[in-house]
């Protein structure tokens, strides 16, 4: 007499030849006289699990399955995007804020925002020293803001403050999101730099879609909305995205850039492959590759 | 022999009737025979302030005026739109970053983000609780979340942490705005609050304009996009701008919403012109003629 094996999420299933469960066991059981369950028979058996006392296994076997599933997704891909999601957004808030101090204080003095463009140090300053010192470190002697209490000045410099402290978190931010890169994509970060390949490993949502593109499209990661104003309207096609803050291309002659980032993204793409499948560290190298094409 | 009398920023000049300057003098020096110059001379006036070595008088004085005036420009006005924009700034800030806080732990501990819906309080107890004492206390017994190392779970705290520091510069920042509205517009942040009087300064940008505003402009300050939406694609008007705010508004009935906006942009026009020419304190009348007319 045959028996029938069918797998559900709950095990593995043996029916008679009348479609009536004899056992269920979770290591597969392959005997002589059970074969795997024909397709033409999956109806029958599929109605014997519709009686209701299976429904509350199949439940909780479910959510076991999903919450394993969703703990063992967290991977170094994901540490990374939120690495660098959270690293950018501190930055903009950070600008914002300098940007309200600056407003602010310049109506104190507008001498120390006009001679400092730099908004770390411009915080640095304004916490550290008061109006006179200021001036005179700037050789001026007087000022032609409005000389403001001491009461409407304080509100600035624990503003400042705080985006001193924004920046400092910043600081670690980033030096964590260092740790994470050389940790999963060290090829990626030693070729493009910790934040240019988070933001990779970012757009394209994992290492893995990153591993699988061509190199033409990791050229232009980051540039999607002036690629479809391309498309769309016939305006001139971006030459790169995320690369363009490559120090390789910014620290270069205008005409070169989409050359080096042609060539940037085809290393890219080879260090992509092989840090996904873990292979050897061969950042150096094509990183050596690309500078002595165009560093001479 | 006639005088002309000549007025400029430098002070006042006398002509003789050649048009030689005979005396320049700060004060105005009205005498019989010195008259006002005759419109039809002042070029030949003028041609005389050409010569080179007044330029430098005149440059001089001008950026005397110019300072004076924007050192006494920074009034009361200034300093609440300055204090008012920085703390919607550092809302805004806060806001981003706890998305991002939220974002990132729901990796980790998503029971935490399911049960508790308010950010300033799940900042706290993501600083204060690890994920063991978190789940004891919402009755869980395991997570779902990914178990992630000490070292991966740093970051998301220390981005907690400046997130709490946040929320206290923006308390700090709007208990100088409540110090502010009340030292210049009383009657203003008594029936509207600090925070939508300031918004409503901030809009007009400055408490003069404000207070020469009709009221049917009051009640939609801060709704302009609507309003250009409405004369443009004859989309329902507005009913209220910042005004939607207001408690007295935002816990009645729907229904009630334009009515109470009109009668309270109303009462807020009268503030202003009160705090504009710096009356007396009827703030706290003003609000309780509203209150009387909506609450029961």
């Amino acid at each position: 007499m045959v028996k029938y094996l069918f797998t559900s999420i709950l095990g593995n299933h043996v029916f008679d030849n009348n479609f009536n469960l004899v056992f269920t066991a979770s290591s597969p059981a392959m005997k002589k006289d059970i074969i795997p369950l024909p397709e033409k028979h999956l109806s029958r058996v599929l109605a014997h699990f519709r009686d209701k006392k299976y429904f509350k296994d199949f439940y909780e076997k479910n959510l076991e399955l999903t919450s394993r599933s969703l703990r063992e997704s967290a991977t170094g891909d994901v540490l990374i995007i939120q690495a660098i999601n959270s690293l950018e957004e501190a930055k903009k808030a950070v600008n914002m804020l300098a940007k309200k101090a600056r407003e602010w204080y310049a109506w104190y003095c507008p001498e120390l925002l006009e001679a400092v463009h730099d908004d770390e140090k411009m915080v640095e300053i304004l916490i550290s020293a008061n109006k006179e010192q200021i001036l005179k470190k700037l050789g001026r002697k007087e000022s032609i803001g409005s000389p403001l209490t001491k009461s409407d000045i304080e509100p600035v410099i624990l503003l400042a403050k705080e985006i001193r402290s924004l920046y400092s978190l910043a600081a670690s931010q980033k030096a964590y999101l260092d740790k994470l890169m050389s940790q999963y994509c060290p090829n990626i970060a030693a070729l493009a730099g910790s934040l240019i390949g988070a933001k990779l490993v970012e757009q394209s949502s994992s290492l893995k879609r990153l591993s699988e593109f061509p190199s033409s499209t990791i050229q232009l990661l980051g540039a999607e909305k002036s690629l479809f104003r391309h498309l769309k309207t016939g305006s001139r096609p971006p030459k790169y995205g995320f690369l363009h803050e490559h120090p390789l291309i910014s620290s270069s002659r205008k005409q070169l850039h989409g050359r080096i980032a042609r060539v940037l993204a085809d290393k890219i793409a080879i260090a992509a492959k092989v840090d996904y499948f873990k292979g050897k560290f061969i950042g150096d190298k094509l990183r050596k590759d690309v500078e002595k094409r165009f560093i001479k």
